[in-house]
Order: C-alpha cells, then structure tokens, then sequence
C-alpha cells in the first residue's frame, strides 16, 4: 500500500491535526467526537449548515467550512458514515435560535445516523430540517443505497445553501433552495483506478490494465459497466449523455458544469474532459453559466472524474456568486 | 496509459482549450505559439511577470496567471521547455513601460531559451530581468539541470513577486524580492509511483510496489535514493530535515511550510504530511507564520510529495497575505 500515512487506523485523525494546523484562522476542530466547525461558529441569525460522511472524500466536506458555506462538518472514518453522537455535538455547537440544516448523501448509513442525530438535537429544542442529496445517474440502488447515491452534486448544494443561509433566510427557506439544487442537478463519474482504503490495505475493486469502470461510486462501488479505455472525448460523452437525458436537460437551458477529479487525475486531465464537455454542451445548445473543475469530492487517489450538471436561474446564479471562504473554494473574500 | 486524454500529441493544446473555457473572466489562452496572459493584459505601470516551463506541471504556471501573481504563462511540451518564441511572443503582449521579469525554472533547456527570448525582447526596447530558481536540494546536478532543480518554490516565488510588481515597484525591486525568495526557500519532494509522458505512452521510471523513491525531481528524474516505503512521519523527517540543514534553517527562525502533492496524491494524505511538519518545526523552535497544502506544481499523475520551506520576514509576510486572483489561488478577491 503507497501511502503517505501512518498507521491506518490513525489516517482520519493525522489528517485533521494537519488540517487544523493549516487552516486555524478559518476553522476549530474538535476531537472525540470529531467535527470541524467554523471558527467563529456559531453565528448569529443565521441557519447552521451541517454535513459530514465518511473521509476520504477530501476537501469534502471539512474544506468547505467557513463563511458562506458549511458551519460544521462531521468526518466518519475512511468510507464510513459519521456516527450519531458526531453530528448531534457538531450540530449543537453551531445551531442557535434559526435551527440547522442537514445536508446528507445518500447512503444507508449516513441517513441512519443524521435522523439519529437530528431527534437528539431536536430534543433540545433545535428546529432541524434535512436534505438529502442523491443525484448519481448511475444505479438506481447500489451496495450502500436505497435510491440514487449522493455524489458531485453535493458540494455545488452546500455552497449554494451555505450562500443563502449567509443572507440571513429562514431554515424552511435555506431546505428549500438546497432541495432545488438536489432536483436540478445530476452526476455521473468513472474510474481509470481503484483506491485502497487504508485499513483494508489493498486496493477496493480490480480494474484490468485497460478497462475503466463507467458509473463508478466515490466508495469503488461498482458502476454499471467496464468497458476498454476510450479517449477522453468518448468517456465525456458517455458521462455527459447520461446526465442530460435524465433530468432531462435540454436545448436552452443555462447549466454549471463540474468536472470533478477523484483524487489521482490531474488537473490537466480535468481541464481536457472539461475542453470536451464544452463541445457537447455547445453542440446541444446548452450554455454553461458557470463551471467549477478540480478536485472537491474525491475517492482517496481513485483516477477518474465525474461530471455534474446543474440546470441554473438567476436566484442560483446569484447565490453561486456570493462570496466563500473556505479552506477548499475562496471567491470574493 | 490510463489517461484521460485524446491524442497523446493533442494533451497539451485540449487542456489549455479546456483552461480558456473555464477561466475565461480571468486569463486569455494565445495559441500558435500557446501562451497564456491576463485578460486584463498589459497591465499599465506595472513590471510583467512571464513564467513558464513543460507542461505536466499543472496549475503551475497557468494556474497562477491573473492580478497579484503571473501576467503571463508559456507551457511547452509536457516536461519540454517552452520555445523562444512563445516566451518571446508572451514577453511582448504583456510588458509595458516598466519592463519584463522571466522567472526560469533551473532546467537548462528552460534556461536558455529564456535566454534567447529575453534577447529578442530586450531588442524591441523592453528591458527584461531573469530570475532563476534552483531550490532543490536532492541533487546538486540533475539529468537536465547544471545546478539545482527549480521546484516548489517557484510557486511562492511567482506569489510573493507578483504582489511586489502590483504595487508598482520596479523590475530591479520586483526581481530583487523574487532573489530573496529563492535565496530563503529550500525544496525537497519524493515519490510513491512514477508517472507517464503522454506521448511515452509508458511509465518514465519503475518503482517497486515496496519502495520509494527520495529526492525526486518534478519530471521523474532520479532523486538521492531508493528506499522502503516507511510512514509518513519518517518520510517527512528525512524532506524535512534535508531541508533544514541545507540553508540552513534554525531555531527562531519564522517559515511559510509548503506541503505539495505530486498529482496523484490526495488531500487527506498530504493534511498527514503537514501534521508530521508541524511536530518537526516546533520541536526545533521553528515558527510556521504560514502555510499551503495541496498540489500546486505537479508531475502529472505522480503520487508523492514536496515540503518547500520559506524563511519569512515582515516584507515577504506582507506580500504574501497581498491579494491573488488565480484560477488555482486566489485571496483577498
């Protein structure tokens, strides 16, 4: 296993005392349970954006904390949802008097442990609404899932919730544009490589020297085919066909377009699946308002990429624009 | 070749296509010869800053072109100089009164076709400044080099300059911080895994699935050593401490720490690397005054790291908190 890690059981608290180190003006990490939160957490008359789920997926979700996005997130073990008592005390020290949102991938697990959560906190008095992300074209139900997974999609709702949470509106306000995102976005990834969860110790899923896994989860969950490696320009079809006849998205619509890495493909590899992207979107007659290409959900040093395309108005667009300032995504700060 | 490419000859001019579309606000791509420029250049009353070297280094230098850091970026080849007249043809669309600072990358191909380019500028009466970097410390001659390697300092070389030349000072001014940069940094990275020259089409080196390999240059060039893999902590101690006694580094002393992933490595992993740092540093009384994690000069699908490590003073503190606007850093914007 080529790591740079210690002992593998210690991989998710190594990384967080570094990323605490990095980053201390911006966030506090709290340790036992562990959750990273805002470091001027919790802010006043504001919704408190809570999301978490199992590492490995970095920067998701603790690189998207700060101003404008998320007040808190909760890091599970490598591919392991986070555990009640995580996001009930994450959740409690970030809420105050306008509630908090839950925002969740879809996963068996993660949905388990946010409701556990949310009841705990509700208990105390804490007004609490959920979202769940599902937007994976790729299977219906999969290893981890009842439903679509929940993947790239995520992070375009936690910085467009996070930026209408930051203007002040109320938590059924802030559910609800998160819920408008999750229904006008879709994703679809593939992998080049497997990833080795630390503690397994060898790699999740083989892939032959030749193949690619199409429809590929940000676990190693199985996809829906392999077939021989293709160029470029025919896997970013085969991602991008997928992903606008299932919304559907059609001729006219403005969308953002993310080509996201999942931890091994370089960027230069990105900005050509994004090159490619481009000319589909163009040839449909589709506009791409705003983009987003690099790593931000990612499958420990998994090669691959996937594509999301989210259908934008202007209230969207508006709230993509708002500043952020994050350790992962900084604009207007 | 597990690649996300078309093409193998075609990497290059697909991503910088890829590179224009999604920066399109912020940089203009110039193609024929390929460079890319501010969209807001020439900048009136201000020192231009060109930088550039092989492709597969990305975001640098592309990545780092807009207000605060580079007016310009000529990515050759992957891991292939760029040609005088693209360094030419850069130099001339975004200098004005105030002169032209090359910041070369000591490779010898780069050098000299700086050189020759500078020539070409200096003789349509715009004055050019050259700064070389030559940071790491692996190796005193290379298989391209006479002298050390220019590595992950150019990063904060091209920041700190950049932010010199916003202010107005001169190209003497500009080019005399971007010496003292690279008089105070020093630079030492390793890698897990080789990576591969698109046109290659295989593996540049092999590495045994047991063995790293220490000292590596940023184009899979040999390093110091091949040793077994060891943890994260020894492998940070033996950069670190290399690092430290180069310069040397020493107790009270203030430092910017970079940690750099290689293209291949995760986030998660590095966060580790810069925990191990962190324990290093202050077990010397070494101060972190500020830090950068991630993958910002790269090897294409690499998997490993550098720590770069930058003597601070008030100026260069000043200078790098200065606002960047770039498409793979930006602050204060």
């Amino acid at each position: 296993m080529k790591k740079l890690i210690n002992k593998p059981e210690n991989t998710v608290i190594d990384a967080l005392h570094g990323m605490a180190a990095a980053h201390s003006g911006l966030i506090t990490v709290h340790y036992e349970p562990n959750y990273i939160i805002r470091a001027d957490a919790p802010v006043k008359n504001k919704v408190a954006l809570i999301s978490g789920g199992g590492s490995g997926h970095e920067p998701l979700h603790g690189g998207f904390v700060g101003m404008g996005m998320l007040d808190a997130a909760c890091p599970g073990a490598v591919f392991t949802s986070p555990t009640p008592d995580q996001i009930e005390a994450a959740t409690k020290a970030v809420s105050g008097e306008k509630g908090a949102l839950h925002i969740v991938k879809n996963y068996t697990g993660d949905i388990l442990n946010f409701e556990m959560a949310a009841d705990l906190v509700r208990a105390d008095g804490i007004e609490v609404e959920t979202v769940v992300i599902d937007d994976d074209v790729a299977v219906k139900d999969s290893l981890y899932t009842a439903g679509r997974r929940g993947v790239g999609l995520t992070v375009l709702a936690e910085k467009i919730a996070g930026a209408a949470a930051e203007e002040g509106r109320s938590l059924k306000e802030v559910a609800e544009i998160c819920r408008k995102v999750n229904a006008n976005g879709r994703t679809m990834g593939m992998a080049l490589t497997s990833c080795t969860v630390p503690e397994a110790g060898k790699p999740t899923f083989d892939l032959p020297a030749d193949e690619m896994e199409i429809g590929i989860g940000i676990h190693g969950e199985p996809g829906r085919e392999r077939i021989k490696i293709q160029s470029a320009e025919k896997i970013t079809e085969l991602l991008t066909e997928t992903v606008l006849s299932d919304l559907p998205f059609n001729a006219g619509d403005s969308v953002l377009a993310f080509v996201n890495g999942m931890g091994g493909t370089p960027l230069l590899e990105l900005y050509i699946v994004y090159n490619e992207l481009t000319k589909i979107l163009g040839s449909k007659n589709i506009t791409i308002v705003r983009s987003l290409v690099g790593s931000y959900i990612t499958s420990l040093e998994m090669a691959g990429c996937s594509i999301t395309l989210l259908k934008m108005d202007d209230e969207l667009i508006s709230l993509w624009d708002k500043p952020v300032n994050t350790a992962a995504l900084r604009r207007g700060i």
